[in-house]
């Protein structure tokens, strides 16, 4: 299979955009993304999108043709898909844009992600994240997303000695960093007592241990390493990638305080890259909520 | 790239079925495909899984995740990725699934459809289904989709002499084959007057040419072509697969009674199998209404 890199790059700022639509963001995203591989939309062989809440967010589905269009490569036709994986749906949509390059059907693909979700009501927007839990057996028994990441924070602090205060130090740690990021949705230092008197949204897990609904889209574009050099001066090669799946109720895996799907998914990637956890300098991780930044920690190794 | 073979089908039954869920329909026609290729589950390298409603019917994301565990892969580990892309989304899982092997990343692969759109009311699934056309720009001011097909069937009548005559042939013809198709939805034959006096839906689209709100789930088991025979006497190997876009919304076409993504996709399929319209012996189009088998027919040449 044929080696991946990206050429390009383009992110929008995050937070609560009333002023634009969902097609408005993507279009930002991928103009900057072709901008910075300096490509135009004629190169384009594919487009993958990943997007989890287009159809009960802003009720409009077939984000794949939607997306085309709105970056005006419909009228070249150029095809695209759009992945749903809740959460990992923009991570699936980069993995999809990997095989078509890999597979050698594809020269120069674009991988996006993309969500509105600032445009309903805060109980709505629960009742639209909670379809990405398993509606039959948990969310039709009232289990939220927050709900079911604090049994998780429960059991391991329970079995680990994990306190609050380490967990809001997750908090801590990334409101620092979005600071020095102007496209973040909050620019505000926040304490570990910040965390603990912010509201109690499921025990143990407060506000700010949860991650705000949001507006935003990001893209990259990708090209097969041996052409990468043609249009970008440092292209990033993608050394490994991995994916994998575990049961979408809680209630049915082997273990609460590891997500499977991560461990096996980081050990597939970490073998196709022939290196080992400890060689890793910088990690970004799902931090959906506190506990689940420091899940994803551990069972990267 | 490598070259792919279906080694493995399954299918439900398609029609109300109330008695079944959106999981128990994906294991059953999963549990057929794995039984045709005569394989196990240890054997399954990845699941593509298409979905465009789940969201809105079943109130149900991460399709991919849900299927992965109710068909017992979950444990397993092995990655699920739903794929949406409208009345697509079956056909595009089976495409992602062709990348995977072809890419090398995968040997065996499931690629599977699934819809469950009867729980809920004519008017709720009328709806639902508009999130696949440009709900900014048709749906919010009234176009169903009867009344977006319509349009180019009035176009087609008026440009080309086409008569409803014509069209009511569409659904005779269809109606007959299902009576042979013990897991068809209905089985009856219909008359060219059976079509003309059911009742009108839009103008000049009448009851009986439209495809109903139905419930069912298929799946295919994949395989490098070269490793095909070890699992099926007869796999069947895919020559040409071709993806194309077009603009979401009608008004920005270049013309109504064609579906340039249509010509566009064909065109790259054939070009693939090396192969021209008219060696083709058998052709199963989308048929959502009568007008819509009559302009892929035209323009797949």
């Amino acid at each position: 299979m044929r080696s991946v890199s990206i050429i390009g790059v383009g992110c929008t700022k995050f937070g609560e955009r009333w002023d634009v639509s969902l097609r408005d963001m993507i279009a930002e995203a991928g103009v900057m993304a072709i901008g910075d591989a300096e490509i135009t939309g004629e190169q384009i062989d594919a487009l993958f999108v990943g997007n989890m809440s287009g159809g009960r967010f802003i009720e409009q589905e077939h984000i794949g043709a939607l997306i085309a269009d709105c970056a005006g490569l419909s009228r070249l036709h150029v095809p695209s898909t759009r992945v749903e994986a809740a959460c990992a749906s923009g991570g699936l949509a980069l993995r999809q844009a990997v095989l078509a390059v890999a597979s050698g059907y594809n020269d120069i693909v674009i991988a996006a992600g993309v969500e509105k979700m600032t445009d309903v009501s805060s109980g709505t927007a629960a009742d639209a994240l909670a379809a990405a839990a398993d509606r039959e057996w948990e969310c039709f028994f009232g289990a939220t997303f927050p709900a079911l990441y604090a049994m998780m924070a429960k059991l391991h602090m329970r079995r680990y000695g994990t306190t609050h205060d380490q967990m809001a130090q997750v908090a801590v740690k990334n409101h620092h960093h979005a600071c020095f990021n102007p496209i973040a949705q909050y620019h505000m230092e926040v304490s570990i007592e910040d965390v603990n008197r912010s509201p109690l949204v499921a025990d143990p897990l407060h506000v700010l241990d949860c991650s705000p609904i949001s507006d935003g889209a990001a893209a990259v574009v990708l090209a097969p390493t041996e052409m990468a050099r043609r249009f970008a001066d440092t292209p990033i090669k993608i050394i490994g990638s991995g994916q994998a799946s575990d049961t979408l109720a809680l209630h049915d895996r082997r273990d609460l305080t590891t997500l499977d799907a991560t461990v096996h998914a980081g050990r597939a990637a970490f073998a196709q890259a022939g290196i080992e956890p400890r060689q890793v300098d910088v990690a970004e991780v799902h931090d959906c909520f506190t506990i689940a930044e420091i899940l994803a920690i551990e069972d990267l190794g």
